[in-house]
Parts: structure tokens; C-alpha cells; sequence
């Protein structure tokens, strides 16, 4: 049976980054690695939307989230963090973990964080050297609205950071246009690629709190990444597979246009959307991400049997919950290199998985709708 | 958008398969080889459902077609050819070639070969040396009964030749038990691998006529090529990394079960044709074979532009008509590397595209009967 993977990291790989990861290595201390290096470099900022440097780091996305707070803080900063989901508990968690002063922004679990009440703690407490937010909470499948937090955060001497390690390139993020500061992402998302890399950009505001940042760092020293990078380079051994598969994944997405990537993803989730609602099946979060729809299961529905059903009668997996949602949810992304029939198997294996449980869905139903809106006629 | 081929040959690759097409070469006329090669020649008598050897020939299967006709023959030969479709038509182009007298057993295209008029035949004509059918007949979808002619035939002197390309592991084929002495089959189908080899059985009573046999050969020798075999090797320089692949398949087919591979190779089938039929297009040939389902397009649908339809909105390929079909029928096969959600997919692009067409199609209702099918509700 064909796997059909629907989570919201790792994505599928296409063709030309699977083919990519069986070259033979080449070695980074070279000009042909530089070459590659430099290009990749020049198609994430295209896919960042900003002028300034992305750098890579051989890590994976929590990785970067450290990077951004060991270089823009010193011990005992203030910070603000919108929580409203377990990835913004992940700011929290790092932020303590370095000695910071956590100020948190909480939202229930399905919400977005608040553009209001991040302006309220900015208003409360001084000398606020940071906020910290998602783009998607891919928790919980909801998307923040970051240009409107972009303009309460830019008229602070705070910076903007979001982590956007599921979200870009399936939401909206105009970086320099909306006054994001620091932008994180991850290869295994809407990049299409497999885990091991991240990405970071950071804005001149940025850099100069780099200047004034006492934190200790070493590997995640961002100013030797950018002074490396402007010699085509890495500071340490770069996953060389990896950033050769970005050169192959980027060359797609050029290939499709950014803006067509946004309008996939903005298609393919509102057919999942209608399509699950369908069924009778209440979407949990608001407002839904195209990263990734939250399914809340009926009472009578157990998601780890559902899940396994959907695994081993069809070769699909899709997420459960995390932390406070377990065993409440699905989660089926729509996340990277992914179709619309994609998409339409994922409907109709949920159908048929349902009716199997006993739950009363009309089989072809979801498929239906979801057709109506690939097709544009809803 | 991802490449979804549903084509009665080449048929999607299994991963397995993929993989093991970027291993390195290795010497054919090495032990390494020869093990492989016993492995998988035992694989094929499994597969073939014969105690006999099946050899394995460098070459697509009209290759494999042309060396039974090459080995059982003789110049001026009298044989029987059924002709349901193209590839029945194949039969007599090789006799022709060859010098052979062909005596055609013609049926209607989109009809089954006739055990009764080849029953007939045989008692007509006196010294006919072999019959030469189909198992199932790829260009209209027909599956022709092998068993019935099998008893037919085994009560004359002439031998039983059955072109399996494209049906074996899609129907039953009990080589040994129906009595069918020689049987042709290729690669790149069921066996779910690219094309470029064919494989040969044939019985004791077969391997009796090649003895007397006197059409010119060498490539398609087929003594040469049973007396290597003895030593786990070929005369000439084999597809090596196809052969490599050949054992992943076959690996792939012993653990799901050539029972379970044939039912379901049903089970898919079933859902197309009650899908497509839900849709209220009319199914082409009788009796429908579960390699391929051949639709009879509705007047006012061009074959051409819902191709290109399929092809360019949703990735997926299926094939046209051939032969006097040509522009009045799609095929839709399930043949091989295929689930249940393939078959989902293809009816859903078909309901999208026909509906765009202008063809009253109500979204989701083909998919709804698949369904049904594909989770035994039918």
C-alpha cells in the first residue's frame, strides 16, 4: 500500500528532491558548494519576502527559535509570549531556559493571540526587548494575524519574532512589508524538503540587538553565519544533501510562482474544510491556517483507532492532538508538495473510515463538496 | 502537481523498485548476479503458477511474443490466432512475418475470443501446430477464458500459447493446471516494474515441439537461454539493474500474496466500473477484464481534450483507444502498483473534468459507488 503522508511536518517529498538525495556528496569547502549556497541563499529571501540575508542552520526549526533568542538577548530581558498552543509554550520554554523574564500572552487553545492584548502588555511593562509569536500555531491549525501585530510591535524599540516554521509559504508573510524583524522557518514544511534544516532572517533592527546581546552562543552564532555566508559559506559542516535538495525544491516553487503556492495552499485547505464539514464533522480553531485543519472527533469517535484504521486500511497518516487537544483531534495538513486529489483521498478515506465506526456519513458527501470548491464552483 | 499514471503499462513503481534503480551495476557473470537471478526466476515460477522455468528475455514483450513464435515453428506452419483487438492482431503480424499459415478466429473488438469457434477451427483444419490468444485483450479490456480453451486445445496435438502481457497477476492464470503451454509476460505491468523485460514459460509438450522447430533464431533462442539457466546465468548481457528491481517486486508480491495481488486487482477494478458507471458513462467490452476499464465516451466528449484535462489539471494520465477505438473510448487502468485511494482519485478527477466538459455529472457520485465497493457495502 502507497503511504500517504498528511502531517503537518514532515510534508511528501517531490520527485526532484528525492532524486536529489542520492547524488554523490560533494564537499562544502569548495566553489561548487558556494555556488549552490549563494543560489539557495538568493531563493530564500525570495520565499522570506525580505531584502535582508536568510542564514541556514544545520538544525531543525526549535533549533532556530533558540538561535533567535541566544543572539537578540541578554540575561534577565523581558520578553513577551503569545501562547495559544504548544508551540507557543515552545518561546516560554526556551526563554526560561536562558534566564529571560517571561511576560506571557495567553490565549485558550483555538484562538489566535490577541494584537490587542500584546499591545496592552507592551503598554504595562518597560522595557520589553522582544515578542515572540507563531505565523501558525500548528497545534491547534490556527493562523495569528501578524501584519496587525507587525504595527503594535514596530512603534516599540521591541522586536517582531514569529515563528513561521510551518507557516511560510502556505499563509501570507510579507516580512519587510509588515515589520517582522525575525523570521524563523524549517526545511520539512512547505519547503519541501526533509528535517534537518532551519532558516532565519533578521531584520537591521535585529542586528543591532545582536550587537547588545550577552547570551552565550556558539553554534548558533548568528553573526558568524552572515559573515560566513558572505563568503558562500557556512561557519560549521552544513547538511550538504539537504541545502542541494533546497536548490531543487526552490527551483519549484520559482518554477510555480510564491503566489501560487499561497493560492495552492489556500485552496486545497478551504477544500478540506468544506469537504470535513460535510460530514458533520465541527472544525476546531479560529480562524483555520491553510497549514493544517483540526478536526474535532465526535464523542463516539476514538482518534487513535480512527488514525489507525486510516493508517492501515489506507496508507494514510494523518496528526492526533498535542497537549490539552490529545485524543481530541485530528489534524490533516495540506501542507508542501500536495495536489488536489490529494486532498480528495484524504476525504473520502476519512469517509469510509467513519462509516466503518459507525459514524453515519454519507459516503461521496465530503468528496463533493470538496470537488465544488477545486473546481471553483462554490 | 504529482504524476499519477493509470496507464495499462508502464504502471507505477514501487518504491522498493525506485530505489533499487540507482544501486550500482554489478558483472552479470558474477556468483552475486546468479544468486539474484535464481532468486527471482523462482519468484516468476510462483507468479506463473508453473513448475516449469520461466525464462527471462532482454527485451519488451512483443519480443517474448515474437520468440515463442520463433521456437515453436516452422516455415509454412498452420496456426490459430483469436483476434478480439490489437494485440490479438500482433499474433498474426509475427505468423506473417515468419511464413506461417494464419488461420484467425475472429470475434468483434470488445467481445471475448470464442472457445467454441476455436474448437471448431481445430477440427477444420487439420495440422495446426499452436493457438495463439490473449489473456486479456489491452486495447479493449477483455478478459478471453483461458481455461476453457486450455481443455479445448489440450485435447489436439497443437499447443496452447497465451500473450499474459498485460493480465497476469490482474486475472488468475493457472499455467500448469489449465494446461496452457507457453505463456508471455512483461515487466512493466503488474509486475510493477519499468518496462524492458519479458518473461516465458512453456511445457514439456511445448519444449517437445521446439525440438522440431525450424524458424531461424538467435537472440530468442530459447534452449540457449534454458541451458544458461542451469547455471544462473543468460546467453547475452541481461537488464541487470531491472532484473535487481525484479527481485524487490517479486519480494513485494510474496509478501502480500499472489492470491491477495490478484483479489485486488478485483477489488479496484470493481470500484472503477461501478464509479464510472454511477456517473452514467457505459462501459466498453464484455467480459470487462481487471487490468484496464475501457469507457465509451459520451457523443459530445472529445477523447482528446479530456486527456489533456486530466493530464493538465490533476496529473493524471490514462489511455486513449487504439486501433478502431481510436477517439471513442478512454482506458482507465488499475494494473499493478495501485490502492484504493488511486482508484478514488482517478473517478474524482474524471467527475471534475466531465463536469467542466459540460457532461451532467453530479459531483461526488462516482466516488460515493467506489466507495461503497471499496469498503464491502456492496
Amino acid at each position: 500500500m502507497k503511504k500517504r503522508i498528511f502531517t503537518p511536518g514532515p510534508t511528501p517529498l517531490p520527485e526532484e528532491v528525492r532524486v536529489s538525495q542520492v547524488r554523490e556528496i560533494i564537499h562544502h569547502r569548495t566553489s561548487e558548494f558556494s555556488k549552490i549556497f549563494e543560489e539557495v541563499c538568493q531563493g530564500l529571501k525570495y520565499v522570506f519576502q525580505t531584502k535582508n540575508d536568510v542564514l541556514i542552520l544545520t538544525a531543525s526549526g526549535s533549533g532556530a527559535m533558540e538561535a533567535a533568542v541566544a543572539n537578540l538577548l541578554s540575561p534577565g530581558d523581558k520578553i513577551l509570549v503569545t501562547t495559544q498552543g504548544k508551540f507557543g509554550e515552545r518561546w516560554t520554554e526556551i526563554g526560561e531556559a536562558f534566564g529571560l523574564k517571561v511576560i506571557p500572552v495567553d490565549t485558550r487553545w483555538g484562538k489566535a493571540a490577541d494584537p490587542g492584548k500584546i499591545e496592552q502588555k507592551l503598554v504595562e511593562n518597560d522595557k520589553v526587548k522582544a515578542v515572540f509569536t507563531q505565523l501558525v500555531e500548528t497545534s491547534t491549525g490556527v493562523v495569528n494575524d501578524i501584519q496587525k501585530i507587525g504595527k503594535i510591535v514596530e512603534k516599540t524599540p521591541a522586536v517582531l519574532v514569529v515563528d513561521a516554521i510551518s507557516g511560510l509559504g502556505a499563509e501570507p508573510l510579507l516580512t519587510d512589508e509588515w515589520n517582522v524583524d525575525v523570521v524563523v522557518a524549517g526545511s520539512q514544511k512547505a519547503l519541501m524538503l526533509p528535517p534537518g534544516l532551519s532558516f532565519i532572517s533578521l531584520s537591521e533592527k535585529a542586528w543591532k540587538m545582536v550587537e547588545n546581546s550577552t547570551l552565550p552562543r556558539y553554534y548558533w552564532d548568528l553573526k558568524k553565519a552572515k559573515n560566513s555566508l558572505a563568503k558562500g559559506q557556512t561557519p560549521y559542516t552544513p547538511a550538504v544533501s539537504l541545502i542541494c535538495a533546497l536548490r531543487e525544491s526552490l527551483r519549484l516553487i520559482r518554477e510555480e510562482g510564491w503566489d501560487n503556492v499561497l493560492k495552492r495552499h489556500f485552496l486545497l485547505a478551504e477544500a478540506t474544510r468544506r469537504g470535513v464539514s460535510a460530514l458533520g464533522l465541527e472544525l476546531f480553531g479560529e480562524p483555520p491556517s491553510n497549514v493544517v485543519t483540526t478536526i474535532a472527533l465526535p464523542q463516539n469517535i476514538d482518534e487513535k483507532i480512527l488514525r489507525k484504521k486510516l493508517r492501515e486500511e489506507f496508507g494514510v497518516i494523518v496528526a492526533g492532538g498535542q497537549g490539552e487537544l490529545s485524543g481530541k483531534v485530528i489534524r490533516i495538513a495540506h501542507l508542501g508538495w500536495m495536489d488536489k486529489l490529494d486532498v480528495i483521498g484524504v476525504i473520502s478515506a476519512l469517509e469510509m473510515c467513519l462509516n466503518d465506526l459507525g459514524y453515519p456519513v454519507e459516503f461521496g458527501h465530503g468528496v463533493k463538496e470538496a470537488e465544488k470548491v477545486l473546481t471553483g464552483k462554490i
